[in-house]
């Protein structure tokens, strides 16, 4: 058994505030920003811009050194409201101490639960499982070995409402900052979606948008393609349309079956979804309209 | 100006010929074709086989040492055909010292015939060129300086048929193996895909069955895609639907813009349309249904 | 708790024998060996050959359908032995129905044993872990979690040749067809090499021959590469020196620190040792000299 | 025949400053360049930043919109030397607008050359190329027909301090802002290496620090490595162990034969220098001891 201590820091960890921004492009935003970063002693120990020549919009990601500011979190926020205010900024502090609550939901298969449990236990990502969910009760006992509670929530075709009613408030109670679709084969409804939107990461089995819905791997061998990969995507309510974080894909061959493209595709799938996950825990992705900026 | 002798076999490639069969697997095809080689003393340098579960249909690729045999390629065609016969097999016997002759199709965009010009003129890849077709000037200079003709048909929207009788008469004149849509910008005419079936090779810049059709980079911009990638198929009369036969992807971030993914784009398109193009010309591709076996 | 029946085929598995051949290349050994398997009626699945034009050697891997044999494995190898003889082979005729005994090795780094308790716990990969063997303390809980046995053998640098034969007692005890060094810090010494030649897996967390040794990673930030690789090799008695199975890389920037290669590459090296394991488990590896043939 | 009218920008391309600064880091630097730049009106359109936690050193690079500065390129430089001093900064400031002079030195292989000459004749990059230098005639036509200055400085083993005072004058003479050694089969004497120091570019053709030295593909073959690669490198007197821009690699097979390994690496050679020079010239690559940082 293995045990984190909920809502602590890893000791050891230096504590870091991350600032990301996006607001319409004008002169003087980086100025502002590092000048008032300046102004009280911070330093930036990472910094990433990007300006869209497209949309005219700009977006920027600070990592800064708690300790070198005279505030906490709140203090931060309170401090920078004004200039944020100035340039029409969408933005947010967050306390890179603070391990971010994912709750995953699952099926019947277990690869990508597994390879996140992985990462938790061996504290490579940085992160608290508070619970994980389930339509099958396959996964019980391997997720109970590691401390973490298992609720079954059986999706009857008949009362699918009430199920996920009750995947909700399990989401709610468990204070989640992200839900992860860990290949839990329902599709959320349109009111869950945009309940959570911006807060679910889901993993789809094809590099979209080649082969969205149901069955891409046969879909995949049906069309002879030579690669085939994985997409994991924030979920929105129009299926497998939602902005894109990372993708990746794997050489297949003609002699490959179906249930080899399965065995590769879950390689790349566990991959795709822990590279997207960290980049979405990081304070690393900024959505804009239904694509994304990753400042990977 | 670089002249390779026209017809003529390369001094010093060992001659070989190449056997590619298919027909429906039974037991005994490869004691049936590797016992008649070695009872002509055929000494085998190489040998790919593969027996598709999904369709029972077995397929095979030998290159013979050709010195080894009593034979000229008509002759070994002559000795195989009782034993093709008994296996219902499709099949030929090609003279691997015998370049193909490829005739490229272009319009204004230059990287794909570029390559192909440098691959021919550095003898990377084993081939004739009889001349070049275009619908615009463009490239005239850079391909007749090689001492290759070309010819230009432009595509008037009002007379395509007459455009497309006249690249059809070109490329018989030219006893054409092969024709390569190098980035050719137009639709054959469903007449001319048929009557060139299986020997039409066209590199598509996406990522098929991602963004069919027109555009592709931009489309792939608009979805937010984090990979773009090509397509090496055959033409056939449905666009961009034709067997696969290579494809290949490259990463790419927020912060390009289309004019990006296209420059990105044509480093892939180029490497895939030669690499699809050199398994055709080794007789590596078997085209079954609408999927290839590719013996790489 | 995990239970796979020990030392029984997993039902429903089609049962194949596989035949590997090496030999000098001369005619007729390809009609030879299918001839001799049509002639008793044997159906061969998948079929692979290489012939080395610098050693004249000749490789050849048959997977054959067991059912279509009036023979068991040890049948098929008494018929079998006179071809082999005419033609002076080194072969072996393995039974794929009857998983390999793979027994790991490792220290305190867990991913690559985790990777692979979860590829043989899900059945992905066919094998069997009689136990796993550690000079650590540290994956005992997870290890017993699955019900196999874990032996903990501390190498006291001025013991070692107590505890390397201990290992190799268990080793041999285990029935163990395979050895993986699973990241196992502690080099093996020449006469453990030596007894269980070409049946030693190592994952080394470079891409060889760069950075031999320890502390690969460090190397690599040192020189400021920019990928990062790791290598599955056969062990012999000198150090990262082996025939290499299989090779792979991750991209790396200015701007990953130590600890961050060393994380990417936890993910390619679990990555390429379950690529070199699975194709030695499947008999796909054939050692020539330093140097494998892979038929993948 | 092709004319780029030298020394002119190219109509239309948006005019660009880059200033790039590498110094000790400290809390304020990014404060005072984009307040000095948004002090005068300077509107940044990309940036990148790095500090280095084991050095203690910060980089930076900004790409900022020249119409939107009081000043040229001398203007620029003269206004922020005082922010420069205060920081005790390395830095240069260019105009993106005009294009670097790239003097390739090339031997008798050819696919490097003509890969960059393809890219500078389709205006991908953007660079003027005052003459080619080589150790034969090989290449005299297909360079004179892209009306560029050819020059033979044939390298005599008896000879080579004169050979190399001529190629140095010819590289002076043409006013290079860089050599790119383009499979240039010669090696550079120490004193030309430190007169151009961080100016000459080399492609060695396989993943350093693996075969350093002559014939590196056979090497390669010889070891039995499962992926080949190339190395874009600035030259140093330390033959193959200068700072590295890019690398990348492509996977062989135990059927490839030496010849094949060559082949397969010319185009991963050709790539990974159009990409290393590209960087270089968009001044994306800073030097920092035997390191690089990539803006890319």
């Amino acid at each position: 058994m293995v045990h984190v201590a909920e809502g602590l820091s890893v000791p050891g960890t230096p504590v870091r505030f991350r600032l990301t921004v996006s607001c319409p492009d004008r002169v003087g935003i980086v100025a502002a920003v590092s000048g008032f970063l300046a102004g009280h002693g911070g330093s930036i120990t990472e910094a990433s811009q990007h300006c869209d020549p497209v949309t005219g919009w700009f977006f920027m990601r600070y990592e800064i050194d708690a300790g070198t500011l005279p505030f906490d979190a709140d203090g931060l926020r309170h401090a920078f409201a004004p200039v944020a205010e100035a340039y029409g900024m969408h933005w947010q502090v967050t306390d890179a101490s603070r391990p971010r609550r994912v709750v995953p939901l699952v099926s019947r298969q277990d690869h990508c639960l597994t390879d996140l449990l992985y990462r938790w236990r061996s504290q490579e990502m940085f992160l608290e499982i508070p619970c994980v969910i389930s339509n099958h009760e396959t996964m019980r006992d391997y997720v109970e070995w590691h401390g973490i509670p298992y609720y079954h929530v059986p999706v009857d075709p008949r009362h699918k409402t009430a199920a996920f009613e009750r995947i909700s408030s399990l989401v709610e109670e468990a204070r989640a900052d992200v839900v992860v679709l860990a290949r839990y084969m329902q599709i959320l409804p349109p009111e869950m979606c945009q309940r959570f939107a911006g807060r679910v990461i889901n993993i789809h089995h094809s590099f979209l948008p080649s082969f969205v819905g149901a069955r891409p791997y046969h879909k995949a061998f049906e069309r002879g393609v030579k690669l085939i990969g994985a997409t994991c995507h924030y979920v929105t309510d129009e299926l497998d349309e939602g902005p894109i974080i990372e993708q990746d894909v794997v050489r297949v061959r003609h002699d490959h079956t179906v249930d080899e493209l399965v065995r590769l595709g879950r390689d790349v799938e566990r991959t795709v979804l822990s590279r997207g996950l960290r980049y979405h825990l990081e304070d690393r992705v900024l959505i804009h309209g239904n694509k994304t900026v990753v400042f990977s």
